[in-house]
């Protein structure tokens, strides 16, 4: 299995907090050491690093320490190889243009079947469960919408892609196009949004803080979503199994509930708005 | 208008000393200064490094000098605008996705006119000719080939295809899938191949001097294409406008003569087998 890391913001922010956190689980304080890789939007553009080293000592994610990116949304991974040797070509998180937009994708479990795409437009170059996953998902988004559909379409749509998916193994994953972020739990995923009052977070796995009030404005909010809270002190949210949410500039602008709390979801693909 | 470098070669290869020189163009010795990119197969995976800054002083471009990372099959790119901003989006080399390969390719040229691709599969994510140049190369070879084509196929195919494009415009470019690479000469394009016995180099851009004889073995082929020449005492060769050629292994294994050798060409897509 592995961990995933994801940031939407409503503004450019450095990510490098969490992801030293993050990253030590890639072989100090957790396994997870088969490869990592990290995508940074910027405006259409992605830069992504990858590397099939282990996160932690990594020199890519030394360089992207270094380099203090900042960026309204980030993708990142940490891989414990489950399907596909440990590769740059199965390093995740992969990434696919759609309706003229890269879509960044990043996934957490395993997936025993996934149907044929040898003749797909839209193939896996290596050989995990998770890209043809990702690939499956922008086929169909192309054969559906020829041109770029409402983001509430969007979600509708990746909804029914991922429970059709999800009935072959566990589908954690987060999606980005660079303005939107999506969230689907099947076992593990946490979030929390940061904005104002800031305060201060320590970390869990090396317990170093920081005072958030030093480096924001009272605008600012960063969603984190992470398979694991990052931080001791900080209201972390965990999903529902089978639930989306969809983040945008930092707020969470639909969710749907997953199955311990079937009885406020209505059951079907539908959205709840959130002010 | 830009510069390109690639490599191509028979053993993972270093390839900083051309790219040190190469970088100096972009914003030392030459004005490419809008944005580099540096893409480096490593099997079936790529790394791409990108920036809008300019290549001779991006801090990415230092990284990539610092970790010396050796691959069979580079691109580079440095960018003088023409069509489209500064960004990272804009910024070459390009990659997508065909019968399950990454296929990495950067342009130097400038295409007045490109098919309209707004419903396509595969779209332009920026907003320069060469992006949708690609694209179009890109959709155009998946929908003749649903499984990949043999590799003269593929070579013919793409003489067909840019004879179209190069119809609007100057389109210099090169392309690789990770195991070939081809380029195309519309106006200016070099290649030499290092081979046993090695000798040594001297950089036009900086007089920096390498003595190959103690980076490489007998059996080692390296072939390196470029804009302009990028050493003082090696036997460049330049390539007919119209011309292309696809290396594999470092060697050269199809030709296509350009116009300036009409005569010798037969006119036609036909290949001449290198021995």
């Amino acid at each position: 299995m592995c961990q995933l890391l994801g940031m939407n913001c409503n503004t450019p922010t450095d990510i490098v907090f969490s992801f030293e956190g993050f990253r030590r689980r890639a072989g100090l304080t957790d396994c997870h050491s088969d490869g990592f890789g990290i995508a940074f939007f910027e405006g259409k553009g992605v830069r992504i690093f990858r590397d099939n080293k282990a996160g932690h000592s990594s020199p890519i994610a030394d360089c992207v320490k270094q380099y203090h990116i900042k960026s309204f949304n980030v993708i990142a991974h940490i891989r414990k190889a489950t399907q596909g040797a440990v590769t740059i070509e199965n390093t995740h998180p992969f990434i696919r243009e759609i309706w003229g937009e890269n879509w960044v994708f990043a996934h957490n479990g395993n997936l025993t079947s996934i149907p044929d795409m040898s003749e797909s437009f839209c193939q896996p170059i290596g050989s995990t469960d998770s890209e043809a996953a990702f690939c499956y998902m922008a086929e169909q988004l192309k054969n559906r919408f020829r041109k770029k559909p409402t983001e509430e379409e969007i979600f509708q749509t990746i909804q029914e892609i991922t429970k059709e998916l999800a009935q072959n193994g566990t589908f954690n994953f987060i999606l980005s196009n660079g303005n939107w972020m999506i969230a689907h739990c099947s076992t593990n995923l946490h979030y929390l949004t940061r904005k104002s009052p800031f305060g201060t977070a320590q970390r869990i796995d090396d317990d170093d803080v920081i005072d958030f009030r030093e480096y924001t404005t009272e605008k600012d909010k960063v969603t984190i979503i992470t398979t694991f809270p990052l931080t001791k002190n900080e209201p972390w949210i965990k999903m529902e199994h089978g639930g989306f949410v969809f983040f945008k500039d930092g707020d969470k602008v639909y969710e749907v509930l997953g199955k311990a709390t079937a009885s406020i979801d209505d059951g079907t693909l539908g959205l709840a708005k959130i002010a």
